[in-house]
């Protein structure tokens, strides 16, 4: 019976996780999970499956909770993030957070030697350097969650990373994929949000649109497959039936395809090497989809991808600065507080501006990314005035 | 430095072959080959690639061959083609032979020990019990050269057999694919032997037109792969891009794709479990593709695949009944002898009429495949009266 821990269990990836292990109760139990804000799904959830360690962002909730739960150990904050993720009676953590709050947990996690299941991307696109570190000196092992990387980890079974050609990640285009610049200038928050492929959180959606999220998971593929940025592509694929491709130099291109359903990535994740029955109604049909298509990426299009692959080769703190900016702008486009393009624009001038660092500490990681946002905002203010 | 035996190395696989051994000099070398009645390419190896042991078919030209190359030895017929499969100083077998005769030097290369790398799909059609059998007594090891049971291979690596839910193997859909059965009544013989995407043989091309030689590859999927025919399945995929698929138990479908170049799993038979810089230009680009489609298989549309699965789940002597009348049939409509639909009426005839054999010997498998032969030519000269 292995035990997971589910950071971020609120979430999409959280609740799904949480449907994966309800279909193989004979495999897998639920030991602690953490929410932030969301304290009414934190009830159901403790009626539908009830632990004794929980945590959540607010200590005044903690406090609360604990009245109510007398049996149930509430944390709160960072700390009780990092006390999940590194529980002695834990063998998989599952770090379904957003943002780069997710990082310090997925840290302690590895030096806790934990098998990680990372849907959590801002851990490898602000942290990578710090992650790989942190994997080189532990028995921890990092499983992908995201579509994408799922789909290439699944390529390189039985295969060496030394043989690859490249990776070609696969792009749905996002909300605004047949819009040209110009047609992007006023579009409202309500479109950003209609993914066509993937229900999502917000800012995952609104990264779609944008294309950071594509240039967030070519950072992730590096850190995760060890390749260098000249061999990790991307392509768009509107139907997202094909999560990515590997090609191989003896030009043999492995792909894995499957309906848009997170369950599938979760699951390999948790049961890794083996595959076990699906039982959800997310079969793929070949045959009723008719067509696949392919297009070539437009960096011209999409220059957050562009500066994603800049960033990525500049290393040092210049991840964080890109993810924080990015966090902190999507918040002020959801808020109505900035343009879809303005994104593009202030999340440019955090990465031009915050100074480079070329080994940053964590400490000066949650600078740079805290500058990151400041810049972010008064980019706002200037905007406005 | 991995010595190399070519089994019929005058026809198209074999041909390929020998290119892939010269980009890779370093790795393999050509110890012996075999050509059939083809003297003249036989000459031309012998410069190209001079090497000591040759088999040919008939026993007048091994004559005249040793008069011309005392330094050479020279063997002839099915001893011939054994004595090859045996050689002390080889590592690996490539058997490109067409047809039945493939079989027995098939079985001698297992039997033999060697790296056996299998293009002749009548061995498994054929004689698919009798190789397993071989197999299990012995450390020889078999690896598939056809382009689809190679997509299976490389997409099973990293995975248990255990795990698949369903292989898929695509279909071109050869030269008629896209002909109502009225419309095949009356064609020729060259309209069948242009196949949109693949060059290939007389033999197969026609097979690939009546889906017989999908019919082929899925009995030889079910022995290769040890599977029932219940969890193997075929698809019309025009453009030959996705050369298979494997769909395991939890919805992931693993898929290879590539440019219509043989070389391709030719070079991964020899190579497995590593993957070689492939030095031909037939890289696939993705993003030029536009799209790849796909469409239900139509049994009624073709019989003789339905028939082929009929026949695997028998066993017995039907495999071999079955290729040995198609063989003969085919032979048929390539000399004008019998029209394009014929073909399924002759072959259907046989595997009705041959009396079945539930645990036949070699000697039984040659009966069986004689006795179809006779069958498919008595039906020609009813057709004729």
């Amino acid at each position: 019976m292995k035990r997971v821990v589910i950071l971020g269990v609120s979430g999409s990836i959280g609740m799904q996780t949480v449907d994966v292990i309800e279909q193989h109760r004979d495999q897998f139990t639920i030991v602690a999970y953490s929410v932030g804000h969301n304290i009414e799904r934190l009830h159901e959830l403790l009626k539908r499956w009830p632990i004794k360690e929980v945590a959540v962002a607010k200590e005044n909730d903690a406090i609360d909770l604990a009245l109510r739960y007398p049996d149930v150990n509430f944390y709160f904050g960072n700390e009780g993030l990092c006390h999940l993720a590194t529980l002695a009676q834990a063998d998989i953590v599952v770090n379904a957070l957003v943002g780069f709050r997710g990082l310090k947990p997925t840290l302690a996690a590895i030096k806790a030697n934990k098998h990680l299941a990372l849907a959590n991307k801002e851990s490898l696109v602000a942290g990578g350097e710090l992650v790989k570190e942190a994997l080189r000196a532990s028995k921890g092992i990092l499983y992908p969650i995201d579509s994408e990387h799922s789909a290439i980890f699944q390529c390189l079974q039985g295969n060496q990373t030394s043989e690859v050609e490249r990776l070609i990640i696969t792009a749905s285009g996002g909300s605004f994929r047949d819009r040209t610049r110009e047609q992007l200038k006023n579009v409202s928050v309500e479109e950003a949000l209609a993914h066509p492929n993937w229900k999502m959180g917000g800012r995952i959606t609104i990264d779609s649109a944008t294309m950071m999220n594509k240039g967030f998971e070519v950072i992730e593929a590096h850190y995760l497959f060890d390749l260098p940025y000249e061999k990790i592509d991307t392509i768009i694929h509107p139907q997202s039936i094909v999560h990515s491709f590997v090609e191989y130099r003896d030009h043999a291109v492995m792909a894995q395809l499957g309906t848009a359903d997170m369950r599938i990535p979760i699951q390999y994740a948790l049961t890794y090497p083996h595959r076990e029955t699906m039982k959800q109604d997310n079969r793929l049909d070949l045959a009723a989809l008719k067509e696949l298509t392919f297009r070539e990426m437009d960096f011209k299009r999409f220059p957050l991808l562009a500066l994603a692959y800049e960033v990525g080769k500049r290393k040092g703190n210049m991840g964080a600065v890109l993810n924080g900016a990015d966090e902190e702008a999507v918040r002020l486009f959801l808020n109505h507080e900035i343009t879809f393009l303005e994104i593009e624009a202030a999340v440019k001038k955090a990465v031009d501006e915050v100074p480079y660092i070329a080994s940053p500490t964590l400490a000066q990681l949650e600078q740079s990314d805290a500058l990151a946002r400041a810049i972010v905002r008064a980019y706002k203010k200037g905007a406005n005035v």
